[in-house]
């Protein structure tokens, strides 16, 4: 019989918390393939002064960031990262990007050699100059393959049992099997395709069109503006994808990670949330509303639309993405947000 | 110099009556291509007693079917289907799918050899057990080309000139150009694709899964469940033009007339409304809902599902098309509409 693996989780954040109650039951139903325990990475942090970890293992439930999801009783939060991951056989990446270097500097030199990794971190790694996957520095910074899981998965609605579906991106299809079984549920319902980088992408660039769909929204767009600026925005993602990513698949923005993400993103979330207000009423900043409207919880689109412009100045084809060049300068507060619709009015796909 | 052309118009419903004011307004622009009358086709029929035709050619409204838009002075509303399209250089079809066949049959012979035609109507054409395209029943019937115009386009939005986007598929290069600067304005926006067969089909198919996406919403799914009903019924309607229709390209389906209408049709539209409504009080019938609440207009989505369910029965292939199979039966009858949900969870696109 093949040794039991040992699965542990790095994150516990919304969706974190989330991703840790359906791994933790899918553990609990293959303890033949699976060891029992799943440690989880809880970042130190106090919550109504009592250390959020203890809340976990105590009340079995994730009081800060997720307060009404169930906790299984095999996950074993701990701020330790090196107890957590110690020995195991697959770790699952769920946090917020901006702290995956330091996680992964810890890490390294403590990770089997035969380990594998799985992202589920939409956003960009941004290192000096250079724009890059969060995979890829997982990838090259612990010396494992890491595929990823991105899709159309508002955690609330995830941790609700609501049906959803999301795209694993793995190269190698017996490993894609194997991950396929740890997150797959009978209400969260998972597609495996070859193409890693494509579902990556999709998750990362999804953000800067919501902000734009928010735009709209609150500009008072309709349906049918709506859907161009999720359209025109996939072509843009599309755009980048070829551009930059050369290997990069067109067809996988047909999955959950692609169109599904972006639909559900241009509709609800936090980005969209915060970019209608902020079009709503522009007196406001988007520093302001981030804080009053999210809890805690930070505002990716800016960021991401930030890094992509960066690159797109910086190898001169700002003028071939007019939506993310103008949703940037609007954040960045360069450009008034009714001008919005004026870029879609001139947009290239239309001359 | 050229001949100018003459435009002819056939059809006065809602979203008749919105295109007339976007060619009229085209054609006044463009006096020196254009003959500056446009001729319109309106249906014998009576508002509050008097004739819908005078109606429009007096008051420059359509009462009846979108009465907040304002119709150009040079369209002229005739319910003389001959004297409308006699010497018509272009034929612009935008009428109810069931009455095509009639139409063209009234028009056989009377046709200029060197007239070209576009149509805008959603839907399939029904011929003894054979299910064909509408516009080669144009083609066939009349014997001159036909391009085709879909989008995401809510005809209301559009007649209050938010911003929209529009698909023109069209095999000749030369026409397309044509065909664009006549629809083409500063709100509604078109990008203009060889493949006509998708276009059309977009149209075609997306109703069937605006009626799965109002089950979806009425049965209490979340976003990220409409999200996946989009992408599911897209898969199923790529396969189904794969399967019928070998020339069909699927990059068009990224196109507004693709995935910018499905997404707007699941979002908002007559089929989403009842579909959800039907779904929230399953004891109400489809047929009672449609009278109550579309104001004398017409469901396509469970005529369209049965359309399709039909040759899928035919072909023996019901089986790779759970989700139309599963809308045609909840709209005929033969399953309650909670099963719609277990057709998600036992999707053949997860296995």
């Amino acid at each position: 019989m093949a040794k039991k693996k040992k699965v542990s989780l790095i994150g516990s954040g919304n969706w974190g918390t989330v991703i840790c109650k359906i791994l933790g039951n899918n553990i609990l139903c293959n303890e033949h393939l699976y060891e029992k325990n799943l440690p989880m990475f809880v970042k130190k942090e106090l919550y109504n002064g009592i250390d959020l970890c203890d809340i976990i293992n105590e009340k079995k439930m994730n009081k800060k960031y997720m307060p009404h999801c169930f906790i299984p009783d095999n996950v074993m939060a701990s701020s330790d990262l090196l107890e957590v991951t110690d020995r195991a056989d697959i770790l699952v990446f769920v946090l917020p990007h901006q702290y995956v270097r330091e996680i992964c500097e810890t890490l390294k030199g403590h990770v089997k050699n035969d380990a594998i990794a799985i992202s589920l971190i939409k956003g960009f790694d941004v290192y000096g100059n250079k724009l890059d996957l969060i995979s890829n520095v997982i990838r090259s910074q612990l010396n494992i393959p890491c595929s990823v899981l991105m899709g159309a998965n508002l955690a609330y609605e995830v941790a609700l049992e609501m049906y959803s579906e999301a795209t694993i991106g793995c190269k190698d299809e017996e490993v894609g099997i194997l991950m396929k079984k740890l997150f797959q549920t009978h209400y969260f319902r998972i597609v495996v395709v070859d193409d890693e980088l494509t579902v990556e992408l999709g998750g990362a660039l999804k953000n800067i069109v919501a902000m734009g769909a928010g735009f709209s929204d609150g500009l008072n767009g309709g349906h049918n503006t709506k859907s161009a600026v999720i359209r025109l925005g996939l072509m843009e993602m599309m755009s980048f994808s070829k551009m930059f990513f050369k290997d990069s698949k067109m067809s996988t923005y047909f999955e959950s990670s692609g169109l599904g993400d972006l639909v559900t993103t241009c509709y609800a979330g936090r980005n969209h949330r915060v970019a209608k207000e902020f079009a709503s009423n522009p007196q406001q900043t988007l520093e302001n509303l981030e804080m009053n409207l999210l809890n805690g919880q930070k505002l990716q689109g800016p960021l991401t639309a930030a890094e992509v412009a960066c690159v797109l100045k910086l190898h001169n084809v700002e003028g071939r993405f007019p939506m993310f060049s103008t949703i940037h300068k609007i954040c960045s507060g360069e450009m008034p947000v009714s001008s919005f619709m004026d870029c879609l009015k001139n947009h290239p796909e239309h001359l």
